[in-house]
């Protein structure tokens, strides 16, 4: 979970005008406090240059996103924590927002994290296989936050957003399928992309002001529920990383990573 | 889309006891102020008389209502629109929280306002054929009000609502039954209003009383806020209107409608 | 309909230590206020002795629970009829907000309350048969209070809940099992316990503390909703006994089954 040399994003805008942004913070693209900075970054360039439609994805071959990197949130610089959180809730609010179309060809397990960045986007594509995809915060011991509810319940049902909730519940892509948590399966990476096209294709006629009014406003109760509430959330995220209980959670999970690693 | 001579409206109760109300503005029940004002006092007539019901359709062969009527939104006198958005408004707030049982025979195409208007009954059902329904606003530029959404997201998932609010759909009759859009599918006009029917007889032992204010109750939160609004909502349409970028949209659509007209 | 003599709940700890909480108050479980409060305080229990699950179900072999006792609503002594709702309240807010996981085993009818008090846990089993479950309160002239309706929009779509709620609809085993109302379908009592402790073991390893601030968290809306208007609902009840109609509704109703059980 170390951080690479490399770029933690690649943005590139292709022939068609749409920017594609991937995530590439090696091995599993943890979110920890630089990604979430390229990534909130990379939104902002998209917005500034007027492009009309972003897909998101990854360049692991097996993982869209492991979620929120645990080294952010295990023993943590208070200083340091806040700015994540802080980055964390401005990533959320570009992308689930945002002016421009936004697809995510999830191309690999998206739990916690990773789910929560597909679902705010706009249509969801993901590679048939044994990827999972999931908010499974409650199997650590962490409690989703209320905004991370509010884009599952924009995405399905409360009554299968409370089981998936409380259970952690990784859905195969069949049952996301069947659920809505995706809107499509894809055969492989450039298939998923190419169905984010599709969609974003539905909007060559539409004219782009009103198509993003429309979608702010639809999503206006959730965008304006962080806003009004971004201090207290984030000392809410705080407090629980302040919680012994909490900490000995993730320092448990750590070891059964490191000793899953060591095999 | 110049006015008729004849009664803009027909409202008549059947051996049931059941109100009709059969749109009546040649060709395509374009919502300009004087119909919008006809379906109103209809409305006040029903609730007046204590009719138990009313059906909602159109004297049209091919549509139910094509939507409000551009005429009123290109190049207008801003005291005619106040008006207009007003009465609009006092449909809406009528039909939705309507004391009576409410059922729409969808005996054509319905798209916007013409949606809208039946989406606010408590029941649809449409004609089979190659008639279509949808709230298309974002596809001439203009973007649904918040109580359009609201109205739409009562009838459908919130996820359905946002694809279609931002795609323009227009739903097949067997697109709209299957996400729920509309109820049942008919085989002709007085299939439909047979099938409204059927509907309101449901209601042959429940109290009235206890009926209708049960149905107000669940639609207490979208009522309430158009209700606070409603000063705020005709400032925004009237800003929407004197926007250059729009009036551009609308001349540009009225001219294709000639064009096409002309053929 | 008449107070039994021996105890109106019945709560015990399995051996896979969840508590089964058996209404029992012969012949149909009419909720009045003694078996209120003796499931109030069996919800206490529960939570204090932080026993991880409750699974709520029936001593009748047909009915799980007939509802609110209407002899609570005819002709009430108003201080009674206080203390009643309060308690009815009260028995929501532990049930719907519980920090233990909860599961109903519907061994039989539930209508109206008994709707409610299934709805309000996480998980419903509900036993195949001529049985039906639904708020059918309209048909007794009676309006679910917004709680009520809150609880039944959080288990299904609001579209169906108005369906539901207008036309008083007592949904079959299948039609509940097709809209959302119950999670599965259970051979007889001892297979629906058994599903429902299916469910509670997918949560063996998720950590509770986190699991029940989730829960509380999705919940919270409606929870804080009636936590605010506790006075005025209370008032709002005692408004509609008052009202001479419920009276004359609810008098005709006790003679119609007076004449049914002297057949």
């Amino acid at each position: 979970m170390a951080s690479q040399g490399g770029p933690l994003v690649d943005l590139a805008v292709d022939k068609d005008g749409i920017a594609v942004l991937t995530m590439n913070r090696a091995p599993v693209n943890s979110l920890n406090l630089e990604l979430l900075q390229e990534i909130s970054k990379s939104l902002d360039e998209v917005a500034k240059n007027k492009t009309k439609a972003m897909i998101l994805t990854s360049a692991s071959p097996t993982v869209f996103s492991a979620g929120l990197d645990i080294m952010e949130m295990y023993k943590p610089d208070l200083k340091r924590a806040e700015q994540f959180w802080t980055t964390l809730q401005d990533v959320w609010l570009k992308l689930f927002g945002s002016n421009f179309i936004t697809a995510a060809a999830i191309n690999g397990h998206a739990p916690a994290g990773g789910c929560l960045l597909s679902m705010s986007c706009e249509y969801r594509a993901m590679v048939s296989g044994k990827y999972a995809i999931g908010l499974n915060e409650t199997a650590l011991g962490i409690i989703a936050p209320t905004w991370f509810m509010d884009t599952m319940c924009h995405t399905i049902p409360i009554r299968q957003a409370e089981y998936a909730l409380t259970t952690a519940k990784m859905f195969s892509v069949e049952e996301a399928l069947k659920v809505g948590l995706i809107d499509e399966a894809a055969a492989d990476k450039a298939d998923a992309i190419e169905k984010c096209k599709q969609f974003i294709r539905k909007f060559d006629k539409i004219p782009p002001l009103a198509r993003a009014i429309t979608k702010q406003k639809i999503r206006q109760a959730p965008l304006a529920r962080l806003q009004k509430n971004r201090q207290q959330d984030i000392e809410e995220f705080l407090g629980i990383l302040k919680n012994p209980l909490i900490q000995q959670g993730l320092e448990k999970y750590i070891q059964a990573l490191k000793q899953k690693a060591a095999k």
